[in-house]
């Protein structure tokens, strides 16, 4: 399956590569002083990073598309990406470094090294294949995932790579096949393997960088994604990060990243909870809101921990509305519910949903006390 | 199609009604003065009525999901409804009154209304059926929905029943069929025979909502809609509506509503635009976005026009992202786009969306400049 997905995903980039040929240079170090060369998509939020236009084309990334394929639980993409952001703002600060996805790998680059080291592909990340089937005698595919992401500084009309930052997402399990097309089977990898591993790899991969000239002195931030099993209604986190200074060819030491990610209500298989006060909360909430509305269908969280405090909270609210005016008397409702019952101080975003799409949307940013609004309407 | 789709609605709604056993007495005039009797769930925004909750539940309206099986068309059902709160706004201010949806007009009495009038079926609203088949020989159906609101003002710590909105959609094209799982043919109905008729069915409706007690003596308006073809891609609009004093028994009065609604891109098929200017700037601001993100694959708005003046934009955005970073960027980009192509003025609502749902969207209210924007994001 993850094969087919690649081939096609392969096909479709190089379609895409094809007619943004005349995207110009992809260098990291550009600029021109003309209206049609080196723009900025300006901020949407502060602590949001600029990102760069050029000649009125966003530059996509060199190994465009290649994670949508390699993550069969669409969670771990979007919390690979956006945790990966997170981590560069530790490092590299939005106010100071402007955004541009990766122009240094190569999506052939990336397929190469996302493989098992083999004789016909030297450059594998992942152990050669030994032959064997059992869940704990093979080899397992221990880096399912990796992003580039460059970061320039701008010196006048002039942006200047200044940072790189790379995410490796490592599987926590390795769904695998005996025969094609056969069963899946699964080999559980350890906390401590998925760190010794990520390292390990992680050490190849700089000194690869390395021998770029580009990045021979640029800084160079290493992260670690533990990924999260294909059933979880949650994305994995990132565990640990490692800063290298330019020309260092070898990582240094490692910093560990306290990050957890919850599914609330938690079913009796996941027993696991983030916080328990955080979870009656929530749980108050669902009851007061199905007791309001008569046919809630399902109200669930994604709930984020950032050194065991609740950092934030994405609510999911799915039912069937049948007029526009419940969806607008819901929403109002859930306003004064979710300030109510659901956690203060973190942010919370609410999306309520029918067979038809989002209907409406809640937010609240840090620190503030009320929710804003939103209903999806149709003229 | 339509019957099956309402035997199910039906039954649904049975279950819904049966669950709602407790929601206690629906009487219009109510309220107590515990805090498990009646409450409102506060506004949303300045200028949106809040809505009754009795016991901790939300009053649902007594026809509930008969609109959502009578239009093939969804567009048809949220214009409507939206449409519909429009018009009761102009007569029933929101700071003075509150919404409640329709008590008095049960999923049973809708259904016959809405039918053909026969031996079986009395009070069928639309003409007997001549058995005829020709486009232009045969009775079509002229009312394709209905729908009741009601207005309550607070009296102390009681609400009455204030004010009561009909809103009667009526066919522009009436789609039926010769055999049962034939082909579908249409009659079209001009706008003159749709002003005519839906006049008298309104005068029907109003005498016979003044035999029922609890409506002898309220103002009651009704409005008068031109269903969109099921074809469209945006809702029909409101053309005229009356605002009937208690206790008269005939439609004195009727006003015109300026409304007209516009899908941009006009196709070569649906030549008509709202306002020219408006359209030249959506293609540029289309034309902009699409040389920025490499494969965009729809961008659509649908256009509101109020006495010929341009009222409001609902922008749909639909392609495929290859990572969260896209989606930041793009929303940065659209946020400045937007500011500088499309029309100033209106609101505006953008929403980006992709094979996963929606990814984000952006929204500019009434008198201001700038757009927010809120990403979707995921743990």
């Amino acid at each position: 399956m993850r094969r087919f997905n690649t081939l096609f995903v392969v096909a479709l980039c190089s379609l895409f590569l094809a007619a943004c040929g005349n995207l110009g240079s992809s260098s990291g170090t550009s600029g021109t002083t003309t209206s049609k060369g080196t723009q900025l998509t300006g901020q949407a939020a502060s602590g949001d990073y600029q990102s760069v236009i050029k000649n009125g084309r966003y530059v996509t990334s060199k190994s465009r598309g290649v994670n949508v394929s390699q993550n069969d639980n669409q969670y771990n993409l979007k919390s690979f990406e956006s945790g990966l952001l997170t981590v560069s703002k530790k490092v590299y600060s939005p106010s100071k470094y402007i955004f541009e996805e990766g122009q240094y790998l190569s999506t052939n680059t990336v397929q190469n090294w996302l493989a098992r080291k083999s004789k016909s592909n030297p450059t594998g990340l992942n152990p050669v294949n030994n032959g064997k089937t059992g869940a704990n005698t093979r080899n397992p595919i221990y880096l399912q995932q990796m992003e580039e992401q460059d970061y320039m500084k701008q010196n006048g009309k002039k942006l200047t790579l200044s940072g790189v930052t790379i995410g490796l997402g490592l599987n926590s399990i390795d769904y695998y096949q005996k025969q094609n097309y056969g069963a899946t089977y699964e080999t559980h990898i350890s906390n401590a393997t998925i760190q010794r591993e990520g390292r390990q790899i992680a050490n190849q991969v700089l000194a690869r960088l390395r021998k770029k000239a580009a990045l021979r002195n640029v800084p160079i931030t290493i992260a670690l994604y533990k990924q999260a099993s294909d059933d979880s209604l949650v994305g994995g986190n990132f565990f640990s990060y490692s800063v290298n200074r330019g020309s260092s060819t070898s990582v240094g030491s490692w910093k560990a990243i306290s990050e957890k990610n919850y599914v609330y209500p938690t079913t009796s298989s996941s027993s696991s909870t983030g916080n328990s006060n955080d979870e009656s909360s929530f749980e108050n909430f669902k009851t007061q809101i199905q007791n309001y509305f008569p046919n809630l269908s399902g109200v669930t969280a994604q709930a984020h921990y950032v050194d065991h405090q609740l950092s934030g909270m994405n609510v999911s609210i799915t039912t069937q509305f049948y007029s526009e005016t419940e969806i607008i008397s819901f929403t109002q409702y859930l306003q004064q519910a979710a300030q109510k019952y659901l956690p203060s101080g973190a942010p919370i975003d609410i999306t309520v949903k029918s067979a038809e799409g989002v209907q409406s949307f809640l937010s609240r940013d840090q620190g503030e006390k009320k929710f804003t609004s939103h209903v999806f309407d149709s003229y």
